[in-house]
């Protein structure tokens, strides 16, 4: 089977974004195949205007007593770690088309790290039998 | 190895309602089998007399300088991609029972594109080896 | 392949960590391995001074007429579940070396289920080709 690691990245939260690019970077390191499709509120992330601002953390951070992260959410690296797991080996980022169009983004509004602009079935058709997470 | 798509779904706002229908319609479209888990909020979504309101977004879109859907929340067409992903191929949508009696519901209260209530076990033996993505 | 279910567990309310704990005690009974990693509110949840309280619904829970859990959310046996899970098979959990260190926690302060800290190489290798989730 393949051993392309496939992950649907739809969370906009820094932490979210965080846990993506840390498996991403992971399985580049072990030279896996990675094949990212960004959606809704990661697409989002990706717009170049927005990709340095503080993307803040998942609603479950505001539960009474949850630990804080040490050094503030604007230091936690996502966008290096991507920018890593590119380097470190095979990872292509699509732009999920449909997202682009709910959201009302153009292509050319993201991040040089996004490759193109994809649907869901060239997503799966480059998962093929591999594992996928949706985060 | 089982070339059936398997979907707990559990997250119950329009945004990755959709995101789960589109899968789901993609995969179906390429004539895989698609297995549905409802639990929680996504069994909620689907109770027949809440099928139709706003079901609002996840709390990622309430970011500060998130964009907005074009057409708005409501013009999200979850529901009508899970019926599509139904006519287009092999797809059945399971009621989860614990989260049937966590939540006080009754199956008959379900749209009617929900076809049974079911557990983890019969949705794990299901998905055989297949791919499985919770959403 | 490998029939070991892996979940990164990174979402810290009541209902989500349910939802992982149930899918893992599935497995389990089914003989299964089940490969755990807790990542950031996960992680945070299983502060032994923490593990008790009261860690309450997903955003989505706070939708307009929503159903909400019959017997409340601190009735919602997720710890129990994760117990279970760990009598009836294999199973290991392991705390995320990164999200410790990035939310500032010992792995001595975290309940005694969690076995030891661990990083995402060793989790993807555990993995093997087998399902992963991502909760």
């Amino acid at each position: 089977m393949s051993d392309t690691l496939s992950i649907v990245m739809f969370s906009g939260t820094a932490d979210k974004l965080h846990a993506g690019a840390t498996l991403a970077a992971g399985a580049a390191a072990m030279g896996r195949p990675v094949n990212i499709l960004l959606q809704y509120w990661a697409l989002d992330a990706f717009r170049a205007e927005r990709v340095e601002v503080d993307h803040g953390l998942a609603y479950d951070s505001m539960a009474p007593g949850a630990s804080k992260p040490v050094d503030g959410t604007k230091a936690i690296p996502w966008l290096d770690t991507f920018r890593m797991a590119k380097e470190l080996g095979e990872m292509s980022i699509y732009a999920c088309s449909g997202s682009l169009e709910v959201l009302g983004i153009d292509i050319a509004d993201l991040d040089p790290l996004v490759d193109a602009a994809g649907g869901i079935a060239t997503f799966l058709m480059t998962a093929e039998d591999g594992q996928v997470l949706f985060i």
